[in-house]
């Protein structure tokens, strides 16, 4: 018989009300004979409160025996800001080697877009999860004095950008439009841009069949709210991925139904999934917030470990659960996870 | 009596066109006593295939000598990416130390948005102009083979951060709204963070008045679809600028209408005016291309040398030009300029 070993990790805020509706749709999704377990870790600012930690290398040895990580969402105003993005969340991406994070957008039928016209939206960010300037690298010197000096360097290895480019040229191959665009800014950061564009054009001879482009950043946010439709696979580096998905998610129906997932395609490690949105600490514990986000990262999760038809029944239920609710009166977290887990079940 | 002393750059594509019409509009307004004295240079591509310069120190000498600079566009497909932005624009940005990037976003009545409801839009962003990213610090080793790596180093100081800082709360002080919000990624980018913050957090005590708030680069993006209004002015680091003011002009009426200043506050150097567009190639030479985002860019030039009412004059006239094409046929790029000469004079 097939198991599934989970670490779950609730984390701050309004993380433990989603992450309990994921698990509910996940084992309401799951087939019987698939054994689920689950371990919850308890990191996040209560811990670091606590004891003064983030992310210990023990913590990394449990972590690591799992199949997969779910993860709420880690972040309070009470722990200075970077503390447990740098410790917790950047530290676990960069120790599992998550270098494909992905973030798919699609406009479902029904969901409110800030954009007008309710235009066609469907496409995915491959976002490098392992360098650019969210390596940690930099400096400060002569702090706090008006001669301060304050760096922040991006590295870019060939290593780094061709696995995570030929992941995003094999993910546009597998999809019906097979097109896919580069983001960066290589007319003004030439040695990272070009870095990324040669290896881009040296790996698009393997994808023939593949449509290829490129667009500055800058531009990029213009077709996101212009022309979004004209996107199928991005695939970009870790910074501008981080700023292009928040807007992604923003057009495409909200950070409310964006999930994520930072995935080690060797297996190596455990992949880790999340919703993109953060702890969201002034509706914590109201059940106002929405489930389905962390919902449909379960989703990618299932589709990671091979449950293909599992993840596909529940990202139709999260469709369907949006479409009925035009009109409708708010509901309740735990509400949204029951009508979500009667629907992946039948 | 007076006098103004302009450098003309029309540069590469659409630049030629739309330059023309600023400076129709430039002459139209003028007080009579003024003595407008132009003169052309001819940077971009064309200059660049015939010498290989694009930006030598006579150049620089010859364009000291003016009051101001207006500059159309400045690129062509023909040209390595990279050749004319690193070595004439953001040249010129850092050789007359243009540390006030000043991009206004106005959503003028009649003018489409991409976003639904028509949302008040009326704000502006200071971006940082001669340090982060865009230092050209960085380098590339074992290029071209597998082991290549390429960094980018993100510069920021405290004599940078703060005069620029400091010139965002004098604008917000000068509004009726006083708010402003900085824009960073405060809690990865933790060193440059710390010392945008810490500068921002030290400057606020000396501007009570100003309400101030922070945001995260990426989630100001979510924001500025969904809720625009909430910004008044905003500061932030040369390359989140560049990012989110491509955004905002999307927003707001699209990069046809936007316009900024490459300002130095000291008049040590002369200030550089141009739109945000970029020299669209695609469309040059065929009179499509609208002028107004040059015609803006001539109001702020205006603004910043003390012609404050003339400034108020060219604004007028756009927006009253951009309310009155709704439903009406395209006019071309000399007939926009012909009619807005008309109006700033009358
Ligand atoms: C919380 C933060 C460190 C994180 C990031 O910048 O990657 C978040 O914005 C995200 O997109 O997952
Ligand atoms: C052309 C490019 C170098 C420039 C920039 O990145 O600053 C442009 O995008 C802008 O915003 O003025």
């Amino acid at each position: 018989s097939r198991s599934l070993n989970l670490a779950v990790i609730p984390g701050d805020g309004i993380g433990q009300e989603v992450v309990a509706q994921g698990l509910k749709i996940l084992s309401a999704v799951l087939p019987q004979d698939v054994k689920l377990e689950t371990k919850e870790y308890d990191f996040g600012a209560k811990r670091y409160h606590a004891t003064g930690e983030t992310l210990t290398d023990a913590d990394l040895d449990a972590l690591k025996q799992h199949d997969a990580i779910l993860l709420g969402a880690i972040g309070d105003p009470s722990v200075p800001s970077g503390v447990l993005e740098r410790g917790f969340l950047l530290k676990l991406r960069f120790a599992f080697d998550h270098h494909v994070n992905l973030r798919p957008s699609k406009l479902l039928p029904g969901v409110a877009t800030p954009l007008a016209g309710q235009p066609e939206i469907d496409f995915v960010v491959v976002r490098e999860g392992t360098e650019g300037p969210y390596t940690g690298n930099g400096g400060t010197i002569r702090k706090g004095t008006p001669q301060e000096v304050a760096t922040e360097v991006s590295v870019n290895t060939a290593f780094g950008v061709e696995r995570v480019v030929r992941d995003a040229f094999a993910r546009a191959q597998a999809r019906p439009r097979k097109k896919l665009t580069l983001v960066h800014k290589n007319n003004v950061l030439t040695f990272a841009g070009h870095l990324w564009t040669n290896i881009f054009n040296k790996v698009a001879e393997e994808f023939p069949e593949v449509t290829t482009d490129y667009i500055h950043v800058d531009a990029a946010t213009i077709y996101l709210v212009t022309d979004p439709g004209r996107f199928d696979v991005i695939v970009t580096d870790n910074l501008f991925g981080d700023i292009i998905t928040d807007l992604a998610a923003a057009v495409s129906g909200g950070i409310g139904v964006a999930a994520s997932g930072n995935i080690n395609p060797s297996g190596e490690f455990p992949s880790m999934f999340e919703p993109v949105h953060g702890s969201a600490p002034d509706i914590a514990g109201q059940g106002k917030a929405d489930p389905s986000a962390t919902v449909l990262s379960v989703a990618l999760l299932l589709r990671h470990l091979g449950y293909e038809a599992e993840a596909a029944r529940i990202e139709e239920a999260v469709s369907a659960d949006l479409a009925e609710r035009v009109g409708k009166p708010a509901r309740s977290t735990n509400e949204i996870g029951d009508a979500l887990a009667v629907r992946v079940a039948g």
